[in-house]
Order: structure tokens, then C-alpha cells, then sequence
């Protein structure tokens, strides 16, 4: 049985980013991935889903700019299929860039489902039962191994074997293993007229209109993104308010831009069923009695993290009802040596984060010491247009009675705003009223992932909003936000 | 006659930032300006041509993004009318944005040129009056006040008369009156084939093949510009290098780049004349003897300072011979209470810095402090690909003696830059081998001009390069190019 320093179960962000530490580190490592190495970040979520915003957003930024000629144009040339291939060859150069990187850095590949045998050994599936066994466990199947033959119509018996599947085992785990959308039974997925999250990407027409359930972060990219490329979207959420985590500014402006684009926001609405009618139009039925009929539906409310495959109960680590593994600050399991990191540990689930607490888990194992640097944890969401937020919201700075300032730029009052043609944009500067230490940036508008990126190291070294005052932007940036964010601020205090 | 605690000759970046940052310390300020609100910077140079990138960026990222029908199809719609009317429209925004912020802070706007009567004093000279002047002083033609009348057919009397100009005094004054294309005899501009920087803003036509003479800011940024747009361009310069102030490498991976994309870039040659022959088409014959034809021609030889009609020797204030003003590190010229600042100083002559010197003149002149971080100043070069850098280059660290390493990231090794479909972006990081401080930051690709301000905000805190490996980024950004391009420098090192 081979031995390794770090087995990691799952490729996606959070497990790449384990195994390459590792390996860095000058470990043996092994990966072990089930299905497509890179995880739903790279296959069927994240990548993919950004590719097809970008290529949109180019579209939809045509009519923004107002090059009338040009937008007509572009709307008789870009089909699905042109999108469809563009995903494709962007998925396949990221698996390449992947692959080699694990490679080079002598991380092994072992394909198939890992599943613990003790808490040092994992037994690996291979793979074509692995795949079998996925489709029934996702279903609560309780699996036996062995061999069956009927013993009466309704009684199999089991003869157990021993199993031929590869075992590994390694001083330290770390689990990896990620997340699928979450299914209801009320929801018929048929990947034709209703689909989840995964299935959407391949789609092969565009519907008139739409229904997305569940206003989350997927929810509300999907709804963004197929409005843009107009089609009339509904979107219904359970929730008063979206995305609660984001300063709430920042989501009013995001659901205004939605309503201007022609997307129907219900809040605080549940599905009661949905089905499909005799045209084949899906009718979602709320529970407050509303009905809402769309060619297509989009189901987007949350996702399972895949630990049905591991056997935690055999090591005892414990997941709370919806499956999720319980970590510490460390990323540890209730069993020390074993770690969890990304989707399979909940909130935020994005492919950023979880790449760090991937790196993060594997550097505590190996006693490797992290920055004394705070770690300011951005969030982007790839809306159209972009959101992005780090540090503290209004929200939590006034429950927390910290008296603060905030200062807030339109992109339309920046030149680059004017050339974009992104005049709804906006940053906000939140920083304390008497020291002027920035607190939080939050920006809605086109490149906000990457602009949020000057506010985050001011925030990390304890700068104060001033810097931005005394800072030189090249002329036109949408960076030039910051100053003028920064003065709007400082002027509020009232001081000369 | 009116009094001010400030005047400020000319309303470009750093006249209106002198005269902003006075009026926020409750200072009486007027500004002087002879033409346009917004200097060349709004309306003749930095915001139309960077507008006119932008779309045409759009255009030739479609190319990239290898889209082919609608790449197709974008350039058959993509009308110069289009691009044309596109700049009226973001000037005019950008005007009236300037002219609001002004007038919001109080600050006076007079209209007509100014010019020294002493050092207090400022003439102003009507307007309909100050557009003949210019064009006279242009060409060093004496300008004698009065009526004149005829003695004989070569000599005029002039009759003096009492100046019915205004006159304005104050206690301190910033000169920022900008600069223009530079012109020389040889070059018969025409603004129909043969252009400046100023003038090609409005050709009518698209050409199928340009020249370029200069390659400067200017002339690379135009260079590439044209080439996006399908003109055949041969980029002509003296010197043996391009942009000397910028990487090297840098600047090797835009002439590469240049080439690819149809650029003919001519170094070590000068223009020995420059005619239109019988055809219609410029003949640039070369020094070397070499001979260019094309359809038009574009000068972009440098830009010289806008002093002539100051009357500075009234004063006794200083310029060099190409007319520009020295100043000392407050932006004071010789007489202390007198400032300068803007393209009128010299290098580097971009919008960005000119707002910060005149910004500086005012707070030195009211004696307000300013920041003690050091104030890294940023490049940034809108060339396709962009360009933009801050801090040392290789060049000057070699010089210094400094031990450094590099860490580079290729757009193409990022989720990001395979998105965008730019895959020859680069980012270079430098920081010293020993203590790992980040010494500079250069980038070529798209959105460097953005990207440069988180590797700047570092730098500006004297950050490690390991910064940006304990950093989360958004997954995907182009600001991920920071992580990899710091992992591949602490690679370098040999340390684990």
C-alpha cells in the first residue's frame, strides 16, 4: 500500500491548492479525483459561467456604449453555438494548466472515488463504478459491496468479496470533495426545460424567458447574465433581502440594475411545485399563490456538498444536517490530522477562498508559519454588472456602534467611466470617522473583481482612507474612484 | 482690479487641481483659460484618443477573442462616424463634469490668455483677440499692440492705446498653460494627409497604410491604435530603443507584439523630408536614404510648452530652450510665489502626474502638508496592449548595484487572461533578493493601467513580495498575475 505525507481528496481550488503547497513543501502527494480534474470550479461552475459572463458582458457592453450599428450586429452573430465553443476551449486550455502544474510539481493523480477506510487509509473506487456509485448515493442509496443474486422477489443476497480497489494511506487528509446543486423533489430536472446550475451551461437554446429559483449568488449571476443576452428572467427568492453577506447599498443598486434590465425581482416567495404544462412551458406555482410560466427554469437554491462517498462516520468526523464538515480556524476535523477545506465546508464557497483554505490547511499540517497580515477576504460576484466587497459593511460597523464616514465615487463622475460607458457604477469607501482607518470598500460596476484588489492592500496594511487622497491614479482609470471616493468622504467629516 | 490668493493659468489637469485643492482651503481662485475648459487633456489629446482606444480595442478584442463571425460582422458595422461621434459624446460629458466641479468650489473662470504685466499682475486678453495672438506667437511673430494703419506698402503705424484687457492680481500663481503638438518646417501639415497628434483626432478618412515619425507616448499609442483598425503602419523613430523610461523588457514585448500585429516599427532612422507627390501620397524619405510612401502621415515628434504668450521675461522666469519652465521640487520657479506644473515642466507630460504637481503647487503655496509616504508614481501608456509600470526597472536597479530577482505571470498561466483571450499579457514583479521588498512593478497587457495600483499600494507601504502569496484574489482576475508572478519569484530564489 503506498504511503504518502498528504492525501488530498478532491482537485478543485481548495484541493490544487493543498496538494501544491504540499508538494512545494517537498511532500509526497497524492490526488484523488473522481470525476474531472479541476472540480466544478473549472468544469461545470465557475470558469465555465465566467467565460460565458465575459463573452455577454462584451455583448451587452456594445449596447452600453451605444454603438447602435454595432449592437444590432453583434446580435445577429453571436450565437449559442459561438458561445458553447468559446467555453469549451477556455475550459480545455485551464484542465491543461492544471494537469501540468500538479504535474510538475511531482503531485500524483489517482483517478476514482476515495472513500475512508480508517483514518489513514483511503481505499480509491475506480472508476466506472465510482461513477455508479455517485448517481446512487446522491440518491441515499445505501451501498453494500459484494456480489448479489436473488434470493426471493423482494430479498438479495450480498456475497461479500474482498475488494480489489486501490488503498493509500498518508500521515494527514485533507478533504476536498466540493459541492453539486442541490436538488429538491419537487423539481423534475429534465436538462431540457428545467435545469440546475450544472446543466444550465449546457443548454442548447436560448429561452425567450426564464424563472431562477433561489436569489444566491449563482442565482443571481445566471439571472444577470441571461438578461443580458435578453432573455426576460424572473427571479424568485425566498429571502426579503439577496446576497445578505454584501454591504446593502451595493445589493439595492444590484436589484435596481436588474428591474432597469427588464429582470422581475419576487422577494419573499417560495416555490410550491413546478411542473411542466401540455405546450411544455414550465409553471412554477408559488406559495403565496402566484403563478409564474416560463419556456425554462433555473433552480439555483444551494448546493450538497459531495460527502456521501467518504465515509466519515468510519473516522468519526461529523457534518452538521446539510452535510457540511465542521472545521476549525485551522481547517481541522474533529480528527486532528484531517482537514476539510472549500464547498464541503460551507459559506463562501468560492473557488478564491476555498484555494486558501486548501493552502491554509496543508501549511498547518506541515507547520509552515502564514503571514502575521490580516487576511482581508474579498468577495466577487460575477453579476452583470460586477460586485465586489472586502472588509466591514455599514451593516456590521453599526451593529458594532463603530462610528464611521463613507465616502462614495459614480463611475459616471470618472473619464473612464465616460469611455466605459458604465455610468451606474459605484465605490464606496467606508473608513472610521475620527482615525480615518479604511474599514470596508464595496463597488457594483464593470471590473469591480479586480479594482477591489487596491482597496484590499490599503485595508491589510491599516491605511487610512487619505491614502487615496495622496495617491497618483493613472489617468483614466476606474481606479481613479478611489480618490474621488476619498474626497467625498473626507469632505463629509467637515474638515478642511 | 480683482484680487485672488490664486491664480491659475490654464485649466488642463494640473491647473484644475491647483485651483480645486486652493479653493478647498477656502481660497479665492480664479482660473485663466484661453480655449477649452479641460486643457488638451479633455479635448484635444489624453480623453478623445484613450476614448477612441477603448472602441477600437472593443473591435480588435473581438479578434482576440476569436470570435470569428462577429468579428466579421463588427467591422463592417464599425463606422469612423461612429467612433467620431463617440468622442463628442464623452468630451462633452467630461466638460461638463469639469466645468460643474469648478464652479461648485467657487473657483472663477476667466476667459482669454493670459500674460504677466509683473509678477502679481496678469493681463487677460480677450477672446476673439486671443485666438489670432496664438496663432501668431505660434510663429514667433512679435506682437505690437495698437491700431495700425499703412505709411507705405511695408511699414504700418501703430497706434498705442490704452489696454481695455483685464486685469488681474494675486498673491500667488500657478502656470499651467499645457503644450501643443510640435511642429517642424519640414513637415507640411495639411490635416488631410499629413496630421498632428491634435489634428488627426479629426481626419475624415481611415488610410490603408500611415506613417508615424516619433515614437513616443504618442506616437506608439496612435501607432497601435491605427493597426487595431486595420491600417498598415510603420512606426519611424530616431533612437535606437523605444519609451527609455519604461522596462525594457517591456518595451520588447510591445515592439514583438507591435510586429505581429502588422506594425512596422523603424528604429535608428530620422525623416530628411517629407512631401506629397502628384498622387496625393506622403513620401517620408529617410536619412538613411530609405523612402516610406503612404496614404497619410502622422508627426508626433514631441509637444512643445505653451509659453510665448506669458511674457515671462517681464518677470524674469526661466526657460530652456525648448521652452519649457524649470522648477524646483515644489513646482516653484524662480520667483517663489510663481508656479509651475503640467506638460509646461517637461517629462512626463501625462495627465495623471500634472494633476498631482498642481495639486503639490497649491499646498506648498497655502502651506499644507502632505503626506510622508512616498509617492510612487505610476506610468501608464495606452498602447494596444496597454503598458503601465511604477517603480524601478531592471535598467535602474543594475545600475544602482541592487541584488534583485523577478517573478514573472503570463496572462496566459491565469484563468482570467484565457477568458479575456489575451494571452501575451505579462507582469513583472521586482523586489530585492534579500529582503524581498517589491522594488517595482511593470505590466503589458490588458488593463495594466488598472492592475499597476495594487502592486503600487504596496509598494507605497513598503511591501514584501510574499504579500501577494498570503493575499486572496478574486477567482477570475487578472490581479491573480500578482500570486503567480510573486511564487515564481520566491521560486527563483531556490528557497522552500
Amino acid at each position: 500500500m503506498a504511503h504518502y505525507d498528504l492525501i488530498v481528496l478532491g482537485s478543485g481550488p481548495a484541493g490544487q491548492k493543498a496538494a501544491i503547497q504540499a508538494a512545494k513543501l517537498r511532500k509526497r502527494v497524492a490526488i484523488i479525483e473522481k470525476e474531472w480534474i479541476g472540480g466544478a470550479s473549472v468544469n461545470t461552475a465557475t470558469l465555465p459561467s465566467k467565460t460565458l459572463k465575459d463573452a455577454i458582458y462584451y455583448f451587452h457592453g456594445a449596447k452600453l456604449r451605444a454603438f447602435t450599428n454595432l449592437s444590432e450586429s453583434l446580435k445577429e452573430s453571436f450565437t449559442l453555438r459561438d458561445l458553447m465553443a468559446r467555453k469549451a476551449h477556455v475550459i480545455k486550455n485551464e484542465l491543461a494548466i492544471i494537469t501540468n502544474q500538479l504535474q510538475r510539481n511531482d503531485v500524483e493523480i489517482v483517478r476514482g472515488t476515495g472513500s475512508f477506510i480508517d483514518a489513514h487509509t483511503i481505499r480509491v473506487i475506480k472508476n466506472e463504478l465510482a461513477i455508479i456509485t455517485n448517481q446512487l448515493q446522491r440518491n441515499d442509496v445505501e451501498i453494500v459491496r459484494g456480489t448479489g443474486s436473488f434470493i426471493d422477489a423482494h430479498t438479495i443476497r450480498v456475497l461479500k468479496e474482498p475488494g480489489s480497489d486501490e488503498q493509500l494511506s498518508a500521515d494527514f487528509i485533507v478533504i476536498a470533495t466540493g459541492s453539486r446543486p442541490r436538488h429538491e423533489p419537487i423539481i423534475a430536472f429534465n436538462n431540457t426545460t428545467i435545469f440546475d446550475s450544472d446543466s444550465i451551461l449546457d443548454a442548447e437554446t436560448i429561452p425567450k424567458t426564464m424563472a431562477v429559483l433561489g436569489g444566491g449568488v449563482i442565482g443571481c449571476e445566471y439571472a444577470t447574465m441571461f438578461s443580458a443576452f435578453g432573455v426576460k428572467v424572473t427571479l424568485i427568492d425566498r429571502r426579503n433581502e439577496l446576497l445578505r453577506f454584501v454591504d446593502q447599498e451595493v445589493i439595492q443598486a444590484l436589484i435596481y440594475q436588474m428591474r432597469i434590465n427588464g429582470v422581475t425581482v419576487k422577494l419573499n416567495e417560495e416555490p410550491q411545485d413546478v411542473k411542466t404544462d401540455e405546450r411544455g412551458l414550465v409553471v412554477t406555482r408559488l406559495k403565496s399563490n402566484k403563478t409564474v410560466v416560463t419556456d425554462m427554469l433555473l433552480f439555483s437554491m444551494g448546493r450538497s456538498p459531495n460527502v456521501e462517498a467518504l465515509n466519515l462516520h468510519t473516522v468519526g468526523i461529523a457534518t452538521d444536517q446539510t452535510g457540511l464538515i465542521k472545521v476549525n480556524e485551522f481547517y481541522q476535523t474533529d480528527i486532528p490530522h484531517i482537514y476539510a477545506a472549500g464547498d464541503v465546508i460551507g459559506f463562501p464557497g468560492l473557488s478564491s477562498t476555498s484555494m486558501e483554505q486548501g493552502r491554509r490547511a496543508a501549511c498547518h499540517a506541515f507547520k509552515v508559519e502564514l503571514s502575521k497580515l490580516p487576511t482581508m477576504m474579498p468577495y466577487g460576484i460575477y453579476t452583470i454588472p460586477e460586485i465586489s466587497t472586502v472588509g466591514k459593511s455599514e451593516e456590521e460597523l453599526s451593529k458594532a456602534n463603530v462610528p464611521y464616514e463613507v465616502g462614495r465615487a459614480y463611475y459616471k463622475e470618472i473619464a473612464r467611466g465616460q469611455i466605459f460607458g458604465d455610468l451606474d457604477g459605484l465605490m464606496k469607501l467606508i473608513f472610521h470617522r475620527d482615525t480615518l482607518e479604511l474599514l470596508g470598500v464595496h463597488i457594483i460596476g464593470e471590473g469591480a473583481t479586480e479594482l477591489i484588489h487596491i482597496g484590499q492592500a490599503v485595508l491589510t496594511y491599516g491605511g487610512k482612507v487619505d491614502f487615496f487622497v495622496h495617491n497618483v491614479f493613472n489617468y483614466p482609470t476606474l481606479a481613479e474612484c478611489y480618490r474621488t471616493a476619498a474626497l467625498d468622504g473626507i469632505n463629509r467629516l467637515g474638515i478642511t
